[in-house]
């Protein structure tokens, strides 16, 4: 086998441990907490469908569509952080660049530059596709949360105006999909799923 | 909510069903069957990382992303049909049909007949895109299979002659990877996990 293959291959093993990294939110059955494979495959599909509301403004969608797809990779070493735990914030981006280095270290060189790169734009946010990128991975738990009757937020005792700072950043770029999550909030509030 | 996003949100939420459709191959642990969802998005990383070994042949790779990201949603109704199941055969496409038109029906009617399109290219085998994610929708069990010493393989009595007839579409425009999974399916032989 040639040596890039090999190189693949190692990585395309070692990622399968995603399936095995569990999250805090649930699924829409509210049967069992949703794994990092899972959870990537369902913002990816969401990103693709929902790039209309943008508002015409152009974005490179295979260039998002990579990023979200490796965006949680670093998570086989560096665990999941709940989205509301400040004591796991503290730390996490430099256990996570490690991991970032080792696991995309097991594709060639140029995949694993290139992999690397996906990653740390979406970690900063700072083009309009890791913004998109992290619209639909923001949006996402916020909707299995709200249809499980705020299952994870109840055992997080997490509050909205929490929950409201997090997605605040897609009021000027996604309008309509601020303004359907902002509505979820409120109405989780006024029925208890959510603490106000 | 405008009806677009209404009927893309109702979408997103039924396609969360993919979670709970095991598939007969198990997770590189061997600790559990894989799920659909999980699945799809191994394989779509996976599309992503391996275009080279086309040898040049230039595809639409975005194209081939959705239709790994949609390909097993039918499963949602028609259930998984393993791979060397002849009788579930049978009426499969019929099955699947039925369920990729209620399933995407809840899309906007573009958008629909958009996933329609790609998910009978898929089906139908006749692109060099659809047969490109079609060879990664058959590496990677076979990967799983033969690193979990033919578990499913063996559960099922599964014979060579079977596996190698499902790759054999790979020779001419994968050689590299047919010849990667070639090279394990006679190991794995050798080595009692598959059938001669």
């Amino acid at each position: 086998m040639n040596e890039r293959l090999s190189r693949q291959l190692a990585f395309i093993r070692e990622v399968d441990k995603l399936k095995t990294i569990f999250r805090q939110t649930y699924l829409l059955d509210a049967s069992r907490r949703e794994n990092d494979a899972e959870h990537s495959w369902h913002i990816t599909l969401m990103a693709c469908l929902l790039e209309e509301h943008l508002d015409g403004k152009k974005i490179d969608l295979p260039r998002v569509i990579k990023m979200l797809l490796i965006h949680d990779v670093v998570e086989i070493d560096a665990g999941d952080t709940f989205a509301y735990d400040v004591q796991g914030h503290e730390d996490k981006f430099e256990r996570e660049q490690q991991a970032a280095r080792r696991i995309f270290g097991l594709l060639p060189p140029d995949q694993s530059a290139d992999m690397m790169e996906l990653w740390l734009e979406f970690e900063r946010r700072e083009t309009a596709e890791a913004r998109y990128a992290a619209a639909m991975d923001r949006i996402q738990p916020l909707l299995h949360n709200y249809y499980t009757e705020g299952k994870a937020w109840r055992e997080h005792q997490v509050t909205s105006d929490r929950v409201l700072e997090r997605i605040r950043f897609l009021k000027q770029e996604l309008p309509d999909l601020h303004a359907l999550v902002t509505g979820l909030i409120r109405d989780a509030v006024d029925k208890g799923y959510l603490l106000p």
